[in-house]
C-alpha cells in the first residue's frame, strides 16, 4: 500500500488526538494509503523529542519552514495554535502538500481567505478538523435531512457551554492558555466554540444570511502568562447570536465558558414541520429524534443509540450498545480524508467549505460591536 | 341529579386523597350522581370534627359501626388503616352500601376471601383503591397490550422504592406509623408497596402462576408509639420475588423501604416480543415506549408526555404539555366508579380482583419463609 | 370566617384553572377569607350557564359592566381574552374590588399602565395570574437565589416552545383561537408565551437594561375564523431575543410555537459563579441543580424532586415521591393572594410588577421592528 | 525498555478489543513494558493472517499448543471461545507464561479450578478480562465505597439486558454465534452476561452467601450452524436470582436476551445507609450518586460526568467533557496488567477472584434446577 508521509505541527491537545487518529484509522478503516508519522514539528526540542517518542514519529523538527520543506512529507496537518494556522498554510500549500488543519481555519476571513487561494492554487486536498461532522449521531442527522424526513424548517439552535475559565486566578496566554490570549487566538469563544456550531450548521441547514450579535467579557483583566503583567482581557467570554438561515429558519446561537456544570456542552436542535431532532456532545453516542408522523399518542422523543451497525461509521467499531467516544470523531475525518485523497481531492470541510464559518464569525464579532445586524459575506455556501 | 351519600372511614392521608376525589371528580368529569360528602367517622372526636370542617363533611361519628348503621349513607369509603377492613367491608355490605376500600383488600387473603363474600352476597357495587391503574400512562399500556402490540410477553419487571424508615429512631405503631406495626399492616413493604405492583402486573399481564421470594427486616427492633417499649419488628423492610406468569413470562418484583434516595419509586417495566414499555411514578405523567418496528436506524425508547387530548382521562384536564400529579389517579377512580355504579356493578378492580392480589402475597410470604417455590392460589385470575 | 365574593370573566381555559383554585384553596390552605363562587360572566348565556352549573356559581351575567357594578361582589377575576383586560380591570378597580387578571396584563405597556394606575389610584389589592411563580420547584430556585447561592450570575436563558399552530389548516380568531387573532392578542408568541419567561426573569434576576430581537410570522395568512376570509396573520409565530440584565448577566430568551415535539416547554437556566440551576415545564415537579461546592469528583447535576414536605408548598399536598401538577400552580397563588388581601395589600406580580413584563415584550416587539438595540422602559423594575 | 512478546488466542469481537488495547496502552498511560505484537492464533489461516496483517501481529499460528511453545511468546492472550480456555490456560501456564484470559474463566468452575491451580503453581501474573472493573465510573464508585460513604449497604441490584436473540431464525453455534451453543459456551447468559454483574458485585459488595434463581429458555430448537439440523437449545435465554451478601444486603440480579429494547443495557445500583449510586453500560462515563448527607431541600441524583482530570484514568485522556467508550475498558486493564506484571503480580481480578464469579454462576445453575436456595462454594471471596 502507498505511504503517506505526516508532518505534523504542534504537539498539544491537537496533537494528541490527530496523532491517535493517524494510528488508529488503518486499523478500524479500509484506507487506500499507510499512513506513516514521518516527523513533528514544535518550538520545544525536549518536549517534542518526548511527543515524537510516545506517539512514533520517525523525526522531529523545531522550525515548521524546516517541515514544509522536507521533501519526504507528503502532508502537513496544522495541530499549532491560531496565529500560525495561515502562514504555516500557504506554505504547505506552494510546497505541493496535502493540509489538514486545526479549526478555526484562520484568526479571522481575511487570513481564511488567504489560505482558500494557496490551496485552491495548489490544487492540494485538504480538509479542517471541524470534527463534530463525524459524530455519527450528527453524520445520521445530515442524512435525515437529506432525505426530507423534516420538511420545512423553522429553528435551528446551538450551544457550546463551559465553565472553566471562570476563577479570575488564570492567567491569559502561555502554554495550554493561549486561547485566552486574543493575539494568538484571534477571539474568545466565537472563534474557539461557536465556530464548531456554525460549520455544523451550515452543514445541517445551509448558509446564514444575515446576524445580529452580542459578546460579553465577564472577567476584564488577567495576569499574562508570558508578559506576568494584568493585561486587558482582549477576548470574548460569552458570545451569541440570532439570525437568518437562507431558507427562512431562524437561528439562535450561543457559546460560553461561564455556563457553570457544564463541561463541554455542544448542543444543537433543528426543528421541521414533520420532525425534530436534538444531539449534545455530552452524550455524543444518543440522537434524540422526534417523528410527528408517529401514531398521535404515541409521540414522543426517541433515545436513539447510535451504536448499531447500520449507523454511520458504526459497524468498524464494536456491537450494539457499546459506544465510542470524542476521539473516534478524528479517526472517521481522517479515515475519510485518506479515501477523499487518493483520487486527489480535499474532504469536507475544506478550506473554502470553513471559510464560510469565518464569515459568520466575523459577521458576529462586527455585530457585537455595532449593535446592528450584519449581512455574512457572499461565498459562504458551504459547498458540500 | 341523584344525590350519592357518601360515608368515609379514616381521616389520614387516604382520607384526604378520597375526599379531593369525591369533590373534584364532578368538576372535571360527567358523572351520573352528585356526591355528597355526608359524613367521616374516626376514633378521636376533634380531629375528626376538624377533618369535616375541612373538606365538607356534613356530620361526624367515631363509631364506624354507627356510620354503616346510618340509613342516610349509601356509600362506605375504607380508608382506616389495614386491620379495620374486613370488619367495616363485611358490615357495610351486610348494611347494603356500595363500599370503596383502601389496598391491601386484607392482612391476608384469609380476610380479603370474606370480604369478597360479604360483597358478593350482598351484590354491592365495590372497588379497590389500586389507584395506580388509572394512572393515564399505564392505562395507555393497557391498552397497547390489549391491542396486541407487544407480542409475546418475556419479562415483567416492577419495583417500589422507598427509604423513609432507614433510621433506627423510627418508632413503630402510633398515628401515621401503623403501616410500621404488623398488627395492624398485616405485613411491610409486601402489602404496602409490593400489593401495587402486583395488581398492576396482574391487571396487565394476567395471572402469576408461582413464586419464589425473600424478605428481610433490617432494623430488627423498634420502639413502640404506643407501649413505649422497644419490641422485635415484625414488618419486612424488604420484599423482594421471582416467578412465572400464566403466559410464560418470568416476573422479577421488589419492594424496599431501604433504597436510599428514592421516594415513592415505583416502576415497572414489560418487555414483548415486538415493544417494550416502562414507566415510574416518579415522572406519572410520562411513558417510556419502545417500538421494534420503528425503522432500524431511528429506533429508541420514547419519552411520551402523556399530557394530550387523546391520552386516557387527560381531555377532561389541560392542554397538551401541562401534567397532572398523584391525587388525580383517585379522581379518575371515583370518576370511573360512579359510571359502573349507575348500572349496578363495581368498577375494576374489585374486591374479587383485589382479592387475587393477596394470594400473591400470601405465596410470596409463605416462601420467604419457607425458602421454597409456592403455587399462588388458584382463584387469583384478575377478571377485567 | 369572613367571605369574599368572586366574579369571574370568561369561562375558557383559564376560567376553568381559576374556578378549580377558589375551590381547592381553602381545602389544602390555612385561608383567611371563605371564597364564594358568586357570579360568572360571558357573553355565551347558555354556556355561561353551563359552566356556572359544572362550577357551583350562584348566579351569571353577559355583560362584565353589570358584573362590575354587583355590590354583592367582592373581587374580579378577569380571565377573558387580551382586549378585554384593560376596560374591565378600569371599571373593576373604579368599583373598588379586589382585581385578579390574567396575562399578559395588557396588550402593551400602554394599557397595562392604565390598568396599573387604576388599581393604584384605588388601592385595591390586585395580582396577575403569573402562574410559574407558584412552581414549588421556581420558588425553591428563588429562594436560593436570595440566600446568595448562585454568587454573581452569568446567564439567564429561557425558552417557550411549543408546536401547535404549524398546520396551515388552523384558522385565526373565535372560540379557543383567539391567541392567533393579533387584534384581540395584541401579539403572538411575544405576550402569550414570551411573556411568561420575562416575568420568572425579572423575578429571579432583576431587571433587564436593553434587548435586540427576531420575530417571524411562518405562515402569513390564515382564514379568520369570524370573517370566513383568509387574511393577513397579525402575530407573531415565534419571538427571540437577547439582551443584558442589570446585574451584568446575559439573556437569550426564545418562544416559538414551531418547534416540533414540544408542547408546552418552558425551560429556564441560570448559570451563577457557584451554582446554576434548570428547571423546565414539561417535569415541573423537578429542579436540576448544580452546586460547583460540591466535592470535585462528585460534581454533577442533581435531579431534585421537589416532593418534600420542605419543599415549598409541598407540606400542603401529599407525600414524598407523589408529584402536583399544572393547576397546582394557580392555587398556590390564589392561597398567597388571600392572605395578602386579608392585610389589604396585593400580591407579587402585581399590575405594577407585570407591567414591567409589557415594558420588555413592548421593547422585543420594537426591536424587532427596528433590527436595533431597543432599552426597556424604565420603572420596569420588579418590586417584591 | 523491556519488550512483552504477546501471543494472542482468537481473533473475533474479543481479539479486536485486546489487540486494540496492547497498542493503545503504551500511546497513553506509562507503561513498564513494550507490547510486542508478536503472533496471533486461530484455526482458519486465512483469516488469521488477515487479522495478523490488520493489526500488526509478526506471525501467525494455526495451532495454540505451537504458541504456547514457542519460546519468544511471553504472554497468552485467550480470546477464544468459552471451551478452550482451560486446556489453553494450563498448558500456558505449565510454560510459564503470563495469562490474559477472556470472562469466564471456565464453562464452570470445576475448569476454573483446575486453571487456578495451573496459574498459582505456576506463579505465573494472570488476569481475567472483567472489563467493566476499569470503566472510569465504576472504579469512582470502588474509591466511594472503600472510603465508606455509602455506611450500611442494604442492596444491591445488576441487569444486563439485551435483544438480539428474539428471533427464531437465529441459529446456534458457528462463527459469531458460539455463545448459543450451551457446549462451546457452558451456558448461556449466566457465564455471558450474568457474570460480569456477579464480578463487579464481588468486588463492589464482597462475597454472596446464598442464592434462588430461576433460568429460562425462550425458543426451545434451533438450527444448528454446523451440523445444519434443528436441535434442542441448551443454554438459558435469561436467568434471574435473589440472594444474600455475607454483608447482610439483598442481591437481585437479572439478565437476558429478551429485553426488546436493550442493546447491552448493564445497570448496576447500590443503596447504602448514607448514599446510593447507578450505573449502566449505555452511557458509561456517568456516574448517578445520591448523597443522604445533601441539604435536605436538594437532594437529589447527581449525573456525574465522569471525564475530568481527577476522575479514575481521565487525565490519560481528553479534556473534561468529552467522553471515552468501551474499548477504553480494555486500555486501562492491560496499562495495569503491565504496572502488576513487572513486579511479578497478577492483576484483579486474578484467575482466583474470577473463580469466585463461577463458583456463583454455578449456584445459580445450580439453584435453578433445584428449585432451592443454593449455597455459593465458599473459598469465593474476592481477593482484591
Amino acid at each position: 500500500m502507498k505511504k503517506l508521509n505526516i508532518g505534523l505541527v504542534g504537539y498539544g491537545f491537537m496533537g494528541r488526538t490527530h496523532s491517535n487518529a493517524f494510528l488508529q484509522a488503518p486499523r478500524f478503516f479500509s484506507v487506500p494509503f499507510q499512513p506513516v508519522l514521518k516527523a513533528v514539528c514544535a518550538r520545544n526540542a525536549d518536549r517534542v523529542k518526548s511527543f515524537a517518542a510516545n506517539w512514533g514519529y520517525e523525526s522531529i523538527e523545531t522550525d515548521w519552514r524546516k517541515l514544509v520543506d522536507r521533501k519526504d512529507i507528503d502532508l502537513i496537518d496544522i495541530a499549532s495554535p491560531n496565529d500560525t494556522h495561515a502562514d504555516i498554510a500557504v506554505a504547505a500549500a506552494r510546497a505541493g502538500k496535502m493540509i489538514l488543519c486545526e479549526k478555526p481555519l484562520g484568526r479571522n476571513a481575511a487570513e481564511a481567505e488567504a489560505m482558500v487561494n494557496a490551496v485552491e492554487s495548489a490544487n492540494v486536498p485538504n480538509t479542517v478538523w471541524y470534527n463534530y461532522r463525524r459524530v455519527p449521531a450528527v453524520v445520521l442527522l445530515k442524512e435525515l435531512i437529506s432525505q426530507g424526513k423534516l420538511g420545512r424548517v423553522f429553528h435551528y439552535r446551538a450551544q457550546f457551554l463551559q465553565d472553566w475559565t471562570i476563577s479570575q486566578d488564570l492567567p491569559q496566554g502561555g502554554e495550554g492558555l493561549w486561547r485566552l490570549d486574543v493575539a494568538v487566538a484571534g477571539s474568545g469563544v466565537t472563534g474557539d466554540l461557536l465556530a464548531h456550531c456554525i460549520d455544523t450548521a451550515l452543514w445541517l441547514n445551509g448558509p446564514l444570511a444575515d446576524v445580529t450579535a452580542m459578546t460579553e467579557t465577564f472577567i476584564k483583566q488577567r495576569k499574562h502568562a508570558l508578559t506576568g503583567k494584568v493585561e486587558p482581557v482582549g477576548i470574548d467570554d460569552a458570545s451569541a447570536f440570532m439570525g437568518r438561515f437562507q431558507n427562512g429558519s431562524l437561528a439562535l446561537f450561543e457559546a460560553t465558558r461561564y455556563a457553570r456544570g457544564h463541561k463541554a456542552l455542544y448542543t444543537l436542535e433543528i426543528n421541521g414541520e414533520h420532525a425534530s431532532a436534538r444531539w449534545d456532545l455530552h452524550d455524543l453516542h444518543r440522537l434524540q429524534w422526534f417523528d410527528h408522523g408517529d401514531e398521535g399518542r404515541l409521540r414522543g422523543w426517541r433515545s436513539v443509540h447510535i451504536t448499531d451497525g447500520d449507523h454511520p461509521y458504526m459497524k468498524h467499531w464494536w456491537v450494539p450498545g457499546l459506544q465510542i467516544g470524542y476521539e473516534h470523531t478524528f479517526i472517521h475525518q481522517f479515515a475519510d480524508f485518506l479515501l477523499a485523497a487518493e483520487s486527489g481531492k480535499g474532504l469536507s470541510p475544506t478550506f473554502r467549505e470553513a471559510l464560510a464559518t469565518d464569515y459568520v464569525t466575523d459577521a458576529v464579532l462586527r455585530s457585537a460591536r455595532s449593535g446592528r445586524w450584519e449581512t455574512v459575506a457572499v461565498g459562504q455556501q458551504a459547498r458540500v
